[in-house]
């Protein structure tokens, strides 16, 4: 829920935002009614923001939900909510969901964030930890940072490493061969320290992690330089 | 790193998301002139955006970096690169930098999304895990979005609720009394059940779990109304 807004390209972002991310109920309170006027008339208005509804007072906007979140910055006023860090509080916001809850997520205007009337309606608050030299954040870009907490998937970070088919021993010992064989060719290899220089080169094919699939590509370079130099004698 | 931005109020955005979650250097590349002069003139232009550099190739912006990461909202097009959930992707860039690396990661114009040929610089890609109907995010949401990733602090969303000092039970206790007398002298007890009723309402207020803060003035409340109804007799 949008309380007070007053920019027209702030609303429009947050409704992306939401649809972006799938939190398709806006509410806004109380905006400033050209602002809103105009960000629904945009050309590319979301579904959401056409959907949204509009109420007089928070009261009115938190109804019919069972925990009412507010968003600050804090720093410029004493809180007399609970204030909890958005990593934590997206959790306790994920579990009363799960629990088949409803959640309003207050996000104040753009000029003063929620007033105290306002954060009287929730629950407690949270805080995006941005920086202490720079915390307050755009509106659109906190509601952004917000659900995307709300949707983030912890489990798909300790997702291992998809499997890269890697090049398999043959692949790079033919790449190898080509190698040795130009390198010879254009007189880089040293008859007298070749077999040194032989181990040193397959050494460095193997330590580069080459992808199964690009191994052709670099043997078929390597031949193509090959056919070259040696037309060329 | 921006590449190719067309929208002033965009490539503001983008400095600002980075100056709140700390990180301050902003490469612009091939910007259209005129947004990228009109954001830098903006009067809110963070020090982010001042300080920015621009080069006309994405070769030069990410020449000093030892990893490059492109954004991408997929679907519209054959990647040829490793494609990774935000999630997963933000641990291998935080490991990267923990380990002194130094990492680029770069975002296409705000029409196009990275080009083929900007895509080719990368090592891989992240994708920020929008839903389908509706993929594409706006560009300072989806720079704010993926930096707060960066930042975001795991071990924060396991901390335990904060300590709330609990009311002790004699305050509840105090309460309890105040309220029952105050039940009484309204004619809601009825004497003949009164036993029970008085065993009831300890139990709801217990379950409360008001807050010892709060315990004080709330029995303040009632002995008010308590003394303003006895006065009245």
């Amino acid at each position: 829920m949008l309380v007070a807004p007053r920019n027209p390209l702030n609303i429009g972002a947050a409704a992306r935002a939401m649809s972006n991310f799938g939190f398709l109920k806006l509410r806004v309170v109380n905006p400033y009614e050209v602002a809103y006027r105009e960000a629904k008339s945009a050309v590319n208005a979301s579904a959401v923001l056409n959907d949204s509804e509009q109420t007089e007072t928070v009261a009115e906007a938190v109804g019919d939900c069972t925990l009412v979140v507010g968003t600050t910055s804090i720093g410029h006023r004493q809180l007399q909510h609970p204030l909890r860090r958005l990593e934590y509080g997206g959790k306790l916001i994920r579990q009363h969901l799960d629990g088949g809850g409803t959640v309003a997520l207050l996000f104040g205007s753009e000029k003063f964030g929620l007033g105290n009337e306002d954060m009287a309606h929730c629950h407690w608050l949270i805080r995006i930890p941005t920086r202490d030299e720079h915390e307050s954040m755009n509106l659109g870009q906190a509601v952004a940072v917000c659900l995307y907490e709300l949707i983030r998937d912890a489990s798909a970070a300790r997702r291992k490493a998809e499997p890269v088919e890697e090049a398999r021993a043959e692949d790079l010992e033919r790449f190898s061969t080509i190698l040795l064989e130009l390198l010879e060719v254009s007189g880089y290899t040293n008859p007298r320290t070749a077999v040194s220089t032989e181990a040193k080169v397959r050494r460095i094919i193997r330590r580069l992690n080459m992808p199964g699939n690009d191994s052709q590509q670099w043997a078929g370079m390597l031949r193509q330089i090959l056919w070259k130099i040696k037309g060329r004698d």
